[in-house]
């Protein structure tokens, strides 16, 4: 049994790493850690644990968390992770960092669109980019992993055969993001009130979203290239949920065939990617709540575009589920165990 | 294996019914029937299901399929189960019953309230009421359960032991209801666009919502006297959860501890209804997805006024759930079997 | 022209108030007072107003303002209005209080509800309750208007004539009340964020929110007996609108027509009450952006309860519009000037 | 006074078309014309009417109704204005066409988006693009006016200063739009139910929405060459407005002011277009129920793409709005009145 702690257990992510892993048949979780709600119990924090988790809320504290369990992750605000690990924690745990805190291998680009010093920058380049379908075996001997970001996720992985193959001109690449409201997090905000939110919909962080250079970086590996992209998020007026719709030039005419054999290559024997059948588009209702990332595309043959849509749940495949994902292949476990979730519909 | 067919497996209840039993131990789906969808493939109707059911929808007859199945779920319009059984059928397999067909052991009830002719009435006095928590002994050994309403499964279960407790003024009971759209159904309906359900709430059905005689009738055999109430539904914009607030008078003065007594009297053992802590009320957002009857209570000192609250998903615990956890009676299986599903939040 | 003052003209009932007197032909707003945004242009705070005002957000200073408006809204905090109220500032303007610090005549009650120490009940009796429909003529007169709650207004309006016709039981009156959440206010808490709201109802300040005291103490004006009542909100994922669903036991055996009369005896040439055709229940949406309130009742024969139903947009009739229409009174306008707002669908 | 009948007052656009011009000073409804409510009171069907409009809903009879009055809005589907024009009524009557008949002056491109056979194309060269800011002169004189699409006042109004004044590359135009679910209309339909759109985003009409040749045609008299786009619409879980986010290719260089002087330099008189200050972007929520489009851009640095985003209500100025600035451009009224509606949040 994998003796589990939890450093920002009460965030959304945080939460749903505890629904997930209370459904785990190799994992416990012993440590439900809080910055906001030390000493109060779990399920008083979330009434849907009433009777489920009987916990309470500790510390967010690193030091004494590795003496105590095999693996930890953090689902805490950007910074925490980078100023908390070193080389005592590191040689006693496995961390999985659901931070952007070591998503980013070139330091200047992660202090530049974060804002913020990185207080351990020497473990940036041996953190493993946890995108478990692009970097399976590299993941599994891993110290510290870098849990990929939601938008990250449902944007690499739908472009990912693309930029491999080479069938589309890497200058020409648009993301336009929407995702529910839980990805921005449990805090008290204005902008986040029911009343702000529903019935709106509304670009934001324009041009400048930190997903960005993560989504850069990984494209760039698949074309072994520089990517710039253009990336513009939506928020949507529901919890769960991230639609990705990329556009992108194809550099010669492709039949639809010839395109989907690129998805099928890569993907055909991936569990939670799922491709979908010719003309059905990905929507989030079909993914809620489950580790599923649904992808087609459309070639637009007025004008040669490459149409290509994603769908993921933010907190699942976008956090948790693939924070668990990376999990299961640090620990030797079959990849996909505990994961399988059904999506929940209505 | 239990083998399993469900009729009208592509409405909201009957997809909930696929969604748990695809991850039940012993139950296997061979039959996805419907009305509206034959020979189409089932995840084309639902788009979770994608990777998951590769079954095709299959008329809904209920004869073939008593040759095929141990059990079948009706997840159907009133009237329909009740022009299908015949005791071939009974003598062949389980039958759930998810509509009213059964539910109302007074014929001319029935036939008031639901304004049609019961085509069965010989099956009436035969089928056992499925509230498990209430009739669970009668259910195991039934060849034929009426499976309680959500409003039902809600008020009931929150008002029983104060009647077979004697506590309150029968005469005084008043049930607010308020639900959730997916209980409406999925057929095609202006009333329920969205943009009719959004921004807005409403009662409906005042005072002639046929879950009223359903009600009255399980309260009164708690209390052994005819029982009149009040019940009125609200339809709420959202997709799950039924939350009810019931109001009724103390017959004298009792304490917290006391009503709180009765409540556990009944409660202490099911694993399915939680009593919440002093002073917390239940709210739908913490049983969404899962099989939990949140109920609580406050005593009104300043009139002696009881007020019951109680939450639970609508297609869960008040159809598919329940349904399942008849099934597992029926089959001699442990009852919660399939159905410890962790809320799903946000 | 009347000047107008809106101290708290940041929050939802503020910003609404500056909605409606932006298009009012007799008014003219000098003054958007704000505690979070001074210095601030207003329509940074709310977008909407870009290119429509053009004001900075200015202090919260009554003795100020005094001297430079005819009126002063007070959109604020309970408690803010009782502290700033003296002499000098009577004798200048016109009050007209959207906090509950003059709603109450008995200062006990008002502190024991409220949980604060009342800093003027000097002013408590001379205050009028602005229920238009009801106090009309004194209101005219008055220096001070107490702008009744949402729930309230929904509630009183809604019961009144019953009372004051001696229809129904008073110790048989329960309120179950449910709102959108611009009820709760502008400020930043978790409770309020969008994805604790959304996919949820719950009831909330239960048998203890301070609108009892309130409803109390006019119905008992109504009917000269002191009134108990039971009153349960409930919140609701939608952004306006209130709908009371109240109970009572009617008194002896009445028809429609004659509950109906009584409603026709009072309100027969109110302008914005409507009474809905008989078997029609008043839904949230159809009174949206307006400031009517819908009303209609139905006698359950089975049993004899009234049920009576109202609507109204809550910070229009519940907040703002009526505070205006009190204005209106105030300054001996046409009550209805500016109000006629048809309501907003879908 | 301007005497008005609707064909198809009953869908969400006729009833806007109510909303606005019960509240126009110099226009009166006499017909509410209906397909499915003929005979039944106009309130029965929209409740928010209820003591406004006491008509009862005629036939959508345009021969009979040419003799009766001033201007007829057709809010129809596609086909039924086409198949009802002749000479008689276009002589008798001003026509303001909210279906897209006369939108398109090629009837092949019409014919084949569209998929059905065009009635009447002896009148498309005769008619006019409704689009009042562009064509504001050809208006005045028209006798049949083809009313723009919710989409396309939002894209092409958004885009045309970039284009006449050539500042991008127009192969490169990329049109990602998000729509709330009344621009689907009010027919009972699956696919808009509230559990289904309620927690979901979607692409739908991949590459072959019907707006497409519309925004190419107007976009393409702009720049006097032909225009092929990329359009994409998405389904928002909200009941109105529009946001479409457009992504294109500077020919050069550009500066911020160099790009803010363009939309200047066309809009800056323009009453209900307004660009926000910089690094403001457009939101759905605050032009609700208001004639206003908001626009604003966004030069990326990085690769010299432009981003441009702009929102209106898809109802109103979208639809029913701008058809009631037509009109008053048609009848030499002030092109702005009753339209000055202040946009409602929350």
């Amino acid at each position: 049994m994998i003796k589990v702690g939890i450093i920002g257990s009460t965030g959304y992510t945080g939460q749903e790493l505890v629904r997930i892993l209370r459904k785990h048949k190799e994992a416990q979780i012993i440590w439900y850690g809080s910055k906001s709600y030390v000493d109060q119990k779990y399920y008083e924090v979330f009434g849907n644990m009433f009777r489920i988790v009987e916990n309470i809320c500790l510390e967010d504290d690193m030091q004494e968390l590795a003496a105590l369990v095999d693996v930890i992750f953090t689902a805490t605000p950007q910074g925490l992770c980078a100023s908390l690990v070193n080389e005592a924690v590191c040689n006693q745990v496995k961390i999985i960092d659901l931070s952007a805190d070591f998503r980013i291998k070139d330091v200047n680009v992660y202090e530049q669109w974060y804002g913020i010093k990185h207080a351990s920058p020497e473990y940036i380049k041996e953190a493993v980019y946890g995108l478990c379908e692009l970097n399976r075996e590299d993941i599994k001997g891993a110290r510290l992993i870098a849990n990929p970001g939601c938008y990250t996720t449902c944007s690499i992985l739908s472009l990912y055969p693309l930029l491999k193959e080479n069938l589309v001109d890497i200058t020409s690449i648009v993301i336009d993001g929407k995702s529910g409201t839980s990805g921005a997090g449990r805090g008290a905000n204005v902008q986040n009130l029911f009343c702000e939110v529903n019935e709106n919909i509304k670009a934001y962080a324009v041009a400048t979203h930190r997903h960005t250079p993560e989504i850069e970086e990984q494209l760039g590996y698949a074309c072994k290239e520089p990517v710039v992209i253009n990336f513009i998020p939506h928020l949507v007026p529901m919890n769960r949920g991230i639609l990705t719709t990329a556009y992108a030039d194809l550099k010669q005419t492709l039949s639809y065939e010839e395109v989907r054999n690129a998805y099928e290559k890569y993907y055909h024997n991936e569990a939670f990617i799922r491709i979908l059948d010719k003309d059905v588009w990905p929507e989030t209702r079909w993914v809620e709540g489950s580790n599923y990332v649904d992808i087609n595309f459309k070639i637009d043959e007025r004008n040669g575009k490459l149409i290509i849509m994603a769908a993921l749940d933010n907190i699942v495949k976008g956090a948790a589920g693939q924070a668990v994902q990376n999990m299961n292949l640090l620990f030797g476990l079959d990849e996909g165990m505990g994961l399988d979730m059904i999506p929940v519909f209505p």
